[in-house]
């Protein structure tokens, strides 16, 4: 038995759930703030069999990872420039911790 | 030492809460959500000498195991009932971690 | 790898923050109550590897151990006192769980 406690970003946080309930994974969150992640995150914590631990963590790197995405910013008032320019942005990371668990208790 | 990382339902927690502190045994709170506890829940953060992990898992479960108990349903409305049947309803519940802690310290 | 689990007084969490983010150590900061910290407090979580825990100690100690203040109560109404007499009062504190990490993982 394993406890994985997850940070990940707000904005893939429900994603993340809905995937990980999908497998019949139980989740329990908590709103965190701060680390390297600037924004709002969410704190994941996940109890798993030892076999589980890798696709769990599958399912957190799928569903959080580091990626770049192109936004367009939305100018202020009045510009010169016709439309604006998509820029590229880093979203996303997980920050991921396996414990060992001594004894689980379910009751 | 150890930590152990107990998951409640919502309902149960200041009970939990005020059996623990009642026997000297200091709790740290964080409100969450998820996990196979549907409503509002509580992850309790208790750190404890080895020999007080059994007495602290009693406590848990005697203040927070599932249970059933009736509840009579408010109908809205009229009906054709003369009164409401109570319903038998699963409630409760405690999803349990125990690790072992390599080092404590208090400031 | 060290999991540091730390909790301290609200008040005291801001400049813990800040002087770990200048040492480059991320933080996940998550809102907690209850435990011997009577107000609210603030539970930290920081990864760190084996040869940063002492130093992460020493911060934690530097910004949130237990000191007496002199505070001056503000008496309500009229008093025959001409002036309130500065009180001691202890604040601060923190209860710091080091725990084994056995896989570290970062997407
Ligand atoms: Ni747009
Ligand atoms: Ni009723
Ligand atoms: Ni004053």
């Amino acid at each position: 038995m394993k406890l994985i406690i997850a940070v990940v970003q707000d904005r893939d946080s429900n994603r993340l759930s809905q995937a990980l309930v999908r497998e019949n994974i139980p989740v329990t969150k908590l709103a965190s703030t701060g680390g390297f992640l600037r924004a709002g995150n969410t704190t994941f914590l996940i109890g798993v069999g030892d076999d589980q631990v890798e696709k769990v963590l599958d399912i957190i790197r799928e569903n959080s990872q580091v990626r770049k995405e192109f936004i367009t910013p939305h100018m202020g008032g009045d510009t010169q420039e016709g439309g604006s320019c998509p820029v590229e942005v880093r979203i996303g990371g997980a920050t991921v911790f396996v414990l060992a668990v001594e004894r689980f208790e379910h009751f």
